[in-house]
């Protein structure tokens, strides 16, 4: 599994999301050979649904399944409690994240319970999410619940 | 604010989710005066979406709003990781539950990060969830990441 590769498809997924006029937070989900099994990227001002992040629309597309725990979740921004939430209800073991210097979500909960979390620092995601923000923080703000 | 009012409400989302062949588990958002501001019940089976839970289905219903720190959600069973993320991430205060015995969810969360909750224990709740479980629990595993 190649987790830069990975990376870089829920980085194109974030890209799409910031040509549509949305939030620059791109997801996929990875099987054990590194194929994608699916993809998302934040919709809550295309869609007006506000639990439209990247993850969950990833997890909405990967439909009704059993094979969660051989799954990767990648996202190029920590996510959020929600969405952490949500890889924790389908235990999938392994989560990528692109970068957590411009928002930090819950990653305690993914250490509390023992899933495989690995950080990119990903100089690309963290330049995008920054411009992003500093733009337009009312949608960011917005986004995470303030 | 007249919660047992709020969750009458929740069961009739959670039986018509179980007339729809899906599960019966029912949530609504109400307002600070008791106005029911969105439904919604869980929407897995009828749609596909493994992330439709009644509490997701009922945020998404709300759509984007800023009010969320104003509103009580209410739901039929105990959230699951996934909606106690949710309702964390728009920091909504005050959540009603219809029932913990067939399920318990993340409460420790809502505890340890200040949410008001309170559980109704309501007998209707209990019965309708552990009759569901007892015909198909397949469908309810699958519910919960099983």
């Amino acid at each position: 599994m190649n987790e830069q590769m990975l990376l870089q498809e829920a980085l194109r997924e974030a890209q799409k999301g910031l040509r549509e006029g949305g939030l620059p937070i791109g997801s996929v989900l990875g099987d054990r050979h590194g194929q994608i099994v699916a993809r998302g990227h934040n919709l809550r001002v295309q869609s007006g649904d506000p639990t439209a992040h990247a993850e969950i629309v990833c997890l909405r597309n990967a439909g009704r399944r059993r094979d969660w725990a051989e799954l990767t979740l990648v996202s190029t921004l920590s996510p959020c409690i929600m969405c952490t939430g949500t890889a924790l209800l389908f235990r999938i073991p392994h989560v990528v994240i692109g970068e957590d210097r411009n928002f930090k979500g819950a990653e305690e909960l993914f250490q509390q319970r023992g899933t495989r979390v690995v950080i990119l620092d990903d100089r690309e995601c963290i330049a995008m999410m920054r411009e992003f923000i500093a733009a337009h923080a009312d949608l960011w703000n917005e986004d995470i619940g303030k």
